[in-house]
């Protein structure tokens, strides 16, 4: 297994060798391009000197929380140490080529044509890709080779660190990016009336760092959080149905899924017969999951036995199913498969230019910007009720496969989830392509050195990563709904161990078995579950008046540049683009505490608060709502997007018209939907319910010790308030006090 | 009980007569009001041809449903009849009353200044508050008196027919006035620059028509459907808890509602002091609610014994419990009272100009619409969180007061709800003085027979209703969700006690007694809390959807007569307002029925497809994800209509700046949130309740027969694909087809 991960590794080098060894362009080029890195990587620094203190704190605190034994419990620290150094490093890496590859696509596309840019962007996604599913395979790989049976308490650790480094990446390069293009935007085409990219405006390197540190090193951490916390999932239900044996097969399938990308990677080579470089991206996605669908299949009748009851190490009541284990892999398996299809498809339908819904917004767009505002919402919430209801029927599906006995049932929903992970090495590589494409447009845009069939090369590319980056999302959730799932029922077992081991603890004197359900009996379970989908709400809430707020400060600085340097808009004087990219690494890294700090929290305060009960109803009700706000926030802002594309490319008026103007409006509100909030969800859910996971037991240990319980959450709920509150406060100004006293009438308002 | 429904009555006879003897102003201003008479009743006599169907056809349906006798069954679905007819009457009487009070209201302003005419404008409302606690205490008074034992049973028809002619008023008077009101903006103000109000736009009409049939007849019929469904949720729990003994006390709640309404509606008299019409209406609110508080104390020492042990007919396991009934009984109501404070305080918080989140709303309108969109869902994601919360804490502290025991728990919610809905009397005279002023405000304008002192006085009670609005929609939720989680409380009983008497009759043999749990043990319960939530979403963006099509057809409507009449906009032709009347109610019927069988239908098809168990987390998911929808989309709603007139009153650059028409999209945007989809999620909640109750018994009688459940369910199903397929054909093309030709670019969209 070690050996395949350093394989997908060696590949990633191999990659990176062939992307450096391409052309970077003129001078010019190489200079923004330069701008655009140091950056980045003053971002991503600055980020990680923040977060510091979280990798160093946690594993103290991790330690303290029971464990099978001393060395689990250490393990359990190392490992989440490595797996938020993983997850940086995943985004670290990825990001790091992506701003070298963005100016060679643009070289590349001006010298070479399509092809040969097009093959560029994709090989620097393809690094990513390997990165996220090589790393994810190692650590695995070696917590399963070291620890054997204890490796499921370590993974946890291992999934922990991932996560949280990911939902801090995911949050902060979020809100950097959609501040500094909301900011850009409002400023450069709203006010100024100046194209996007264009160099006099303050805001667009920040821009282009955005989409790196937010689309490109975001995303990979995200997917390789997914990739890792759905492995350790399905190791610890594997472990719990099958004994060690379990181990094994949640690893192979990972395996084959590195193998395919691979393959996956390499087969999308554009071809003369491609109608757009979508052709090659969509052959390399489905090339891989077929392999990949033959190859799970071989693996079931090579490693797996034909009844339950050949399992050597397997409960009596697990030997006693009569269903074939082979047959529920490859089923468990082809439904993830199966879901990530149905996932792009339907996605591509509320989202493309030529569908309905994208074209009864663009025709709202001729009764202005309100009533597109309102049609965007309505596509973007009913499309969720289909995404969630397709996800909903997978994880039905898998359950079914279960033949009616739960531990066997939830494996395959795990299963499932790394069927569907078997594709995120082509999913990180295409959406990767995004970031870099646009970036690439973006430096031949200010540069001016690339024209003519270049120039559309690159417009073209652009416009096929915004379809790439739409699908990512898309599958981005389904996996992390899926995982969030295997989690949960990772929880339930806990829970439901700790409790038969209490109650046989104390002889069956006190406590009868208490079974772990989540009935309406106790109004624990109703209030648990408002408070789950609460918490999906406030984060979403919060996240989008981040951007706001951040965007607001974007505003005012590139309107102090305008007005104190003339020579900025006559193309004399350039502006300085430093001070943006500041105050964009400074807000984000500000503002991303709060949502942090609220999704770590509050399954703590609602645990020891509220029980364990309601702890598994807030999960619940975390996931539901989660899943519908993340594709409703995804799908209205792509959407909007692409009504705006719709207009620009010359219905309703075209560019510059009234309905232009109100796609435009539509499309800014978008972004932060579709950036921010609704992908940072994922990372919330499998964050809040690995958090449960950790604390199941101690949660189950206080249940009967009401002052250590109201001491614990007194003390969450503390810290959410305090931090809540300080974080108000502090944002109590949204304008620069400097550029208040002009801008601002004189009377003031009463309170 | 009979006796003080009939005093309410009598009350609403008197005050009736009150308001016809005030005096009707100038002959223009009759005119004016003649036209809003004639199309308000126009609207409403057509809405209720079109739902006579479902009066007839579902009394057979509902008979076919298992019941404790036939006797019952036939009273059930009489009094399905009972419930349709008075709520549909409750919203005609006081609809019928606020379009003829509306111009007296302004001929009181014209004519005798502030204290008359806010006297008129709240005897109005109190018309509308009498009528609805009068006919509720009255159908549940008869249902009780006739029925007695078998009273829960019949009962359910009552609330039924109550809810379900509440939700299709509330949809279609939703629909309605915004569409009239989203259209007559978007081409006066938005196009024309043209004030609100102005005889020269033909939607006017349409808009004040709107307010009365939305906010008026609609409101009013959704709090009836509260107070009937709310008692008979409290009677159906009481009768399990205390046997017949336990029918009297939640009777005995809303009968000193009654009382202390009355009360509190002539308290509602300005004085000299006041420093705005508000201090007169929270005094009369707030009167009623500690009269209330006082009143129940009594009488749970009256009628309440000292023990549960001294209650006839109760069951042994409620006679053990220790605790003194009548604490309960007054604590519950008490906390009921406590929670109409707190939302009244929240919902002012969030929404009143003077206000942090709205004056961060104004704010962001310095950077454009985009910005004023953003910050106005953010606020509103972060206040459903706290109204959540607050709910969920009265829901808790309610169960608390169970001291363990599930029955008397669920009893105490349900007492909590009848105890909030003691000042409903109150709130819906609050309520419908808002459209009420509101017509006064548009007839004076329309007319231009008002001026100078009487104006402002207009103005002003305008600005008092849109705050009494408000905070009525919250206060309805909060009944909702209440009325909503004391019917999950009695479906779960009925579901109890079904499966009980299946275990029983097959003599312990085939079914060891199944316990009634929401566990995770099964998929379907996953599923079925996402589905829920689901149907929230959908349900959301249909209505927001159905407005901006139906808006879209009013502003082609307008536009074309603004070109075909070119005398309109110089004053010598009058538009034709009835053009526009007739489009609002077209589509407001049309797009009713999808939303409206999506609510019934649901709930039959999970519970016969996925199983008693994915019925139960199907309502809870409903519960908690449609109470933070409400929230969340009333308060963005409000939020951005007071930041437009924060932007107004000269904040920012006052009319006619660039913020304004920032704060007039944002606005436009929140009429549908807070005026349709928000308010048409309480009757969803209840009537998916109340379906779920109906059937709980057939789902458990049919769990075991596959054949059946699953014919039952693919019939449910297939009506809501097919209605849903039907209407989106339907509503294919936005813009009338004549419209078209002369609007739309040459070129076509490449599909």
């Amino acid at each position: 297994m070690a050996v395949v991960a350093l394989l997908a590794l060696a590949v990633a080098g191999v990659l990176v060798r062939e992307v450096l060894a391409a052309g970077q362009g003129t001078e010019r080029m190489q200079n923004i391009a330069r701008a655009v890195q140091q950056g980045a990587s003053a971002y991503l620094a600055r980020q990680f000197r923040t977060l510091a203190i979280f990798v160093i704190l946690i594993p103290f605190l991790l330690y303290l929380l029971p464990a099978p034994s001393t060395g689990t419990a250490i393990g359990r620290s190392v490992f989440f140490i490595v797996g938020a150094l993983f997850s940086a490093l995943t985004g670290f890496i990825g990001m790091w080529l992506a701003v070298r590859g963005n100016v060679r696509v643009a070289a590349a596309a001006r010298e070479s044509g399509e092809k040969r840019a097009m093959r560029i962007a994709f090989r620097t996604g393809g690094v990513a890709g390997m990165i996220t599913v090589g790393l994810g395979l190692l650590g695995a790989a070696i917590v399963v080779l070291v620890y054997r049976g204890d490796a499921p308490a370590v993974l946890e650790g291992f999934g922990f660190g991932a996560a949280l480094l990911a939902m801090f990446m995911r949050v902060g390069g979020g809100i950097f990016t959609k501040a500094a293009d909301v900011g850009a935007d409002l400023v450069g085409k709203v006010e100024q009336g100046i194209p996007e990219d264009d160099p006099r405006n303050a805001a667009t390197i920040a821009d282009n760092v955005g989409d790196n540190v937010g689309d490109c090193a975001g995303m990979a951490a995200d997917l390789f959080e997914s990739y890792a916390v759905m492995l350790v999932a399905s190791l610890i239900l594997g472990k719990v149905a099958f004994g060690t044996e379990g181990l094994v097969f949640p690893l192979i399938v990972p395996m084959i899924g590195v193998i395919t990308a691979v393959i996956g990677i390499f087969a999308t080579a554009p071809r003369s017969g491609d109608r757009s470089g979508m052709s090659a991206i969509n052959r390399g996605f489905f090339i891989s999951a077929i392999i990949s669908a033959v190859l799970v299949a071989v693996a079931a009748f090579l490693y797996l036995p034909s009844s339950f009851s050949e399992l050597s190490g397997v409960s009596p009541q697990i030997a006693s199913v009569t269903s074939d284990p082979r047959l529920i892999a490859i089923g468990a398996v082809l439904i993830g498969l199966v879901l990530a299809s149905a996932i792009q498809i339907l996605t591509g339908y509320f989202t493309e230019t030529n569908r309905r819904p994208v074209r009864d917004i663009g025709e709202s767009s001729r009764t202005g910007p309100a009533t597109v505002i309102l049609s965007g919402i309505s596509v973007g919430l009913e499309s969720a009720v289909y995404s969630a209801l397709i996800i909903g029927a997978a994880v039905y599906g898998a359950f079914l496969l279960g033949f009616g006995n739960v531990t066997i049932a939830l494996f395959a929903v795990a299963l499932a989830g790394t069927g569907l992970l078997t594709t995120v090495g082509v999913i990180v590589s295409m959406d990767t392509f995004g970031p870099v494409s646009d970036n690439a447009q973006g430096i031949a845009e200010m540069s001016g050195d690339v024209e003519g069939e270049g120039a559309q090369v690159l417009t073209s590319l652009d416009a096929v990563g915004n379809t790439t980056k739409a699908i990512t999302k898309g599958i981005a959730i389904a996996t992390a709904v899926l995982a969030a799932t295997a989690l949960f029922g990772a929880f339930r077992t806990s829970v439901e161990t700790e409790l038969a081991r209490a109650s046989a603890s104390v002889q069956g004197a006190l406590g009868s078995f208490k079974v772990f359900s989540l009935s309406v009996d106790s109004p624990n379970v109703l209030v648990g579950l408002i408070i789950g989908a609460s918490v999906v709400f406030l984060f979403s809430g919060m996240a989008i008046m981040a951007v706001g707020r951040a965007a607001g400060r974007v505003v005012f600085e590139v309107r102090e540049q305008f007005r104190t340097k003339p020579g900025i808009m006559a193309g004399t004087e350039l502006p300085d683009y430093g001070r943006v990219v500041d105050i964009c690494t400074r807000d984000s890294l500000r503002e991303l505490a709060t949502p942090g700090l609220l999704a770590v929290l509050t399954p703590i305060a609602v645990g020891f608060a509220l029980g364990y009960a309601s702890l598994g109803a807030f999960l619940a009700g975390a996931i539901a709502c989660g899943t519908l706000m993340a594709v409703f926030l995804a799908n209205s802002g792509g959407a909007w997007d692409n009504a705006k594309k719709l207009v620009e490319d010359g219905h309703h008026g075209g560019k510059g018209s009234e309905a232009h103007a109100a796609t435009v409006i539509g499309d800014t509100v978008g972004d932060p939907f579709k950036d921010t909030a609704g992908p940072a969800i994922n990372p919330l859910i499998k964050v809040m319910n690995l958090v449960a996971l950790l604390i199941a037991p101690a949660v189950v240990a206080y249940a009967d010790n009401p002052g250590l319980r109201i001491g614990a959450s007194l003390v969450a709920v503390g810290i959410v308030v305090g931090v809540v509150v300080i974080s108000k406060r502090r944002s109590a100004s949204i304008a620069p006090a400097e550029d208040r006293p002009a801008d601002r009438e004189p009377e003031q308002i009463p309170s």
